[in-house]
């Protein structure tokens, strides 16, 4: 049985849409009991109406809620009975294997770290989204939990990242390549000159150099590295870049009546196409290198991206992500 | 008149459509005129079957050629016969006011800086693009010339990024944001940090605070300044998301008989649409700050980009634009 405590109160559809996602995801899978965390009454009003295995989903009462603007650190350390730190405790003792919010993300990065901890050797736990491509989706680490990152976390990211893309996505050998600004080992800023050289020297990675951002949409790569302040950047501008396009398609097929037919008629294949495209089909991101799993999904998660990421969670657990992070970090250790 | 020195060698379709947007520029306007920099036998067997204004075109023989992925330093000094080096050459000296080139970013650059020289006071030259939204273009300073930037680099930035947009577009009191991954003062990396309380206290630019990459293409700012590594990201995301995204529309449209019929309807309100959401409809990039305006057009410039840029070079001179940077940051330097 894989246990999730669910952050009840988090993410602009909360408690209902969170509350439903946990009742679909347990239908959806006999292997998941959830903790549903958060104010008690407002989860068992959600509940009432519902049928489901009621030995697969629990209340766990917590009276105070982070809000969206709160500083992360003091709202971490102050409200202990948020629904946030009371589901990291459930981590933290060893109840649940995972836990899923849709909240605060300064919260949930901070709270992950002082609350669940880093597994031994790992030096920054890193936000690592699935973004789509051409080809499927690659995974992008780090995405905003640490920005000014040092060579050697990048180092670490690259490894993370291989083996949750081997693993939770079946990819043999997957390809890692660090975000420049162009192609020759010469190129970039102080950074990614000094990683270079290191991503090349690990042993462990299948690293394949420089990545242009012009190519992370066509599936170049597996694993894309790096820091916080740059993939931040890339995944916002996806979302951007991705709303603005759809919207300008949208409003170029209103033009003329005859336009205005011609998409009555591509709409469902339109719909279809560029569903996988979408930021959100393709769940949460963990914050990878914790002493366990911590996920954060999209502010504006519908009970469908809450049960995709509670079903994620079960793959990460039955992979053993986490034993296998531990292995190739503490080779890299005893091997300097 | 307005002369432009333009690299007849330079970009993937050199020497044809270079030489073709230069008769499609003089053609267009009487207030042009074109020294066509490059190999001189090559440029005369494009213009011998065209008819165009003779004393507004003219050769100016280069018999090398600055190949993409020569290092630039070396090549500027020593391809001192290169048609960038040459035509660089007819700036300084004044004979042109004007430099417009489809070759090495990289090359352009350099030479920007080394043969042409900055304008007194400025501490670092930003290639600056257009790059569309839904409201029209904001400008992206620096999308690629100076990585690693200082903050007082980026307030220079977004000071001569506001004199363009207001004298070349025509925006009065344009909005000025620096890129972050929050909308809070207190989030960001260390030089953004830096940057923005400097950028609050400069008095001649209207700065609006932060932008997150999600919202740059819908237009929130007008002058969007960061570091030139993030700047480089956005420019070849913008290009990258775009193709994908457009891309998977096509695909779409063709996977169903319904689909495609709909599709032949809305195909030319759809090109007419997604048209002015191309990267190269907005122009070549200026290099602010230097004695003389040089511009990078893309690699891919076709004659119409060429004869466009060629024009911008004339509103660029006639509204003098230098003289309003030379201005604002000598005003800037006598009032610390």
């Amino acid at each position: 049985m894989v246990n999730v405590a669910l952050d009840a109160m988090g993410g602009d559809n909360a408690p209902a849409a969170i509350v439903q996602g946990a009742i679909d995801a347990v239908k959806a899978s006999s292997e998941v009991k959830v903790f549903l965390v958060g104010k008690e009454e407002l989860i068992r009003k959600e509940l009432t109406a519902c049928s489901y295995d009621e030995k697969r989903i629990e209340i766990v009462d917590a009276r105070e809620v982070i809000e969206m603007a709160e500083p992360p650190v003091m709202a971490i350390r102050k409200k202990k009975d948020s629904s946030i730190v009371r589901a990291l405790q459930l981590v933290k003792e060893g109840t649940c294997d995972a836990f899923v919010s849709a909240g605060s993300s300064g919260a949930v990065l901070v709270g992950g770290q002082l609350v669940v901890g880093r597994i031994k050797g790992v030096e920054r736990p890193p936000l690592a989204p699935l973004i789509p491509t051409l080809k499927g989706a690659s995974l992008l680490v780090d995405c905003g939990a640490n920005v000014d990152a040092r060579p050697s976390h990048l180092v670490q990211f690259a490894q993370m990242g291989s083996v949750y893309m081997e693993n939770v996505l079946g990819i043999a050998n997957p390809r890692v390549a660090i975000v420049n600004i162009g192609a020759e080992e010469e190129k970039g800023n102080a950074l990614v000159k000094e990683t270079f050289p290191l991503l090349k020297a690990a042993s462990q990675i299948n690293f394949i150099g420089s990545i242009e951002a012009r190519d992370i949409p066509t599936g170049k790569a597996d694993v894309i590295v790096c820091e916080a302040f740059v993939g931040n950047v890339i995944l916002k501008l996806y979302e951007g870049v991705g709303g603005a396009l759809i919207q300008t398609v949208k409003q170029s097929m209103m033009t003329s009546l005859r336009s205005k037919i011609g998409a009555l008629m591509v709409k469902p294949a339109l719909k279809e196409g560029l569903k996988a495209f979408q930021l959100e089909e393709h769940g949460g991101a963990p914050l990878l290198g914790l002493n366990g799993l911590v996920v954060k999904t999209h502010g504006s998660s519908k009970a469908v991206e809450i049960k995709n990421t509670i079903l994620q969670c079960q793959t990460f657990k039955n992979q053993d992500i986490n034993g296998k992070i531990k292995k190739i970090i503490v080779k890299e250790e005893t091997s300097l």
